[in-house]
């Protein structure tokens, strides 16, 4: 005994969403027939256009369904200062922050020769002809600081590094507001030998 | 600084699912348009088809995309044994749990005025049609043990005890594997009274 075929199937396709386990999608498709099915529907055409109308920004890559994002379309930014990071979330995230003025590499994942990622997959020919056409002057690394993300930021510094371009890497420290009780050994260990003298 | 239009309309349309906040819809964008974009069309596809195609079974209003549901269907099911239920889900609880060989009858919520849910927005003319038509015996009462659950049972049973219908409510107490220690006042003391004679 289950539901019925339409309802099995509209649960069962629920779960390629990431964190939905069997339980919640009956929960969600529950929902969206009791009482939201308008919303359902949208959500049905804006998941289709996505789907199909969303590619890759010709200059930095990360998600826009347009040819060039807006931000390398902007006038403002300053093209000489290339920040690469790992998603288009990254993105987000650093320009949440602000502060930042530059332009932006997305390499659309991590170097990861266990899963057939190698340098073609992450675009990094794409980002050395981009330097050199926007005669970048400096590139700042804002992989992930984990193992994959370090490897990547090291791999991609001694590419760009041959060619006489400065390279930089994100600080690694104790966060602000934390509390150096809780925070991991790691970290510590980074933000002791990143140390900066105090000037007075 | 947002994602592009497209992006954006897809995280907010994915907030229509419930328990998906702004952090999760990101993700669930991402994810789809990073790794799964087959998932996503065929996602868009199903639900479009479940928001139209889906209606309501015309005996006893369970979510089904024919006329008539397979249970109701069935010749294997007992006609004159009629559970109420809240919604499909507990239907397939009751099924899934076994040993119940009736029919059901979903009310698609319960009486909460409240809200402005009265007996006719939970089909109890509909039940008793169906309770005359069928010739039904013994009505179940399997609404949640609520305080609009409970209300709505007792409403429900006044109106089938007047035409001479046996109505029972599901026990209500300790459940399979709870410990004493455990369990709510409530609860035990419903346990407590509604306690039965082991019989030698």
């Amino acid at each position: 005994m289950s539901f019925s075929p339409l309802i099995e199937q509209l649960i069962t396709s629920l779960r390629c969403l990431p964190g939905v386990g069997p339980k919640s999608a009956q929960r969600m498709a529950m929902q969206l027939l009791e009482r939201d099915r308008d919303g359902g529907r949208q959500l049905s055409e804006v998941l289709a256009a996505a789907m199909d109308g969303v590619g890759r920004c010709s200059q930095c890559r990360t998600f826009t369904e347009q040819d060039t994002c807006q931000l390398c379309l902007s006038v403002k930014r300053n093209r000489q200062l290339l920040c690469v990071v790992e998603t288009p979330a990254d993105v987000l995230a650093i320009e949440q922050a602000g502060g930042f003025n530059g332009c932006y590499f997305v390499l659309m994942g991590r170097l990861s020769p266990i899963d057939g990622v190698g340098p073609e997959q992450i675009g990094v020919d794409k980002l050395m002809a981009l330097v050199q056409e926007q005669q970048v002057t400096e590139v700042i690394m804002a992989t992930n600081p984990t193992v994959e993300g370090e490897a990547t930021a090291y791999y991609i510094a001694e590419q760009l590094q041959s060619r006489g371009v400065i390279v930089s890497r994100i600080a690694h420290g104790v966060p602000l507001g934390g509390e150096l009780e809780y925070i991991d050994g790691g970290t510590l260990a980074h933000a002791l030998a990143g140390r900066k003298v105090i000037e007075s």
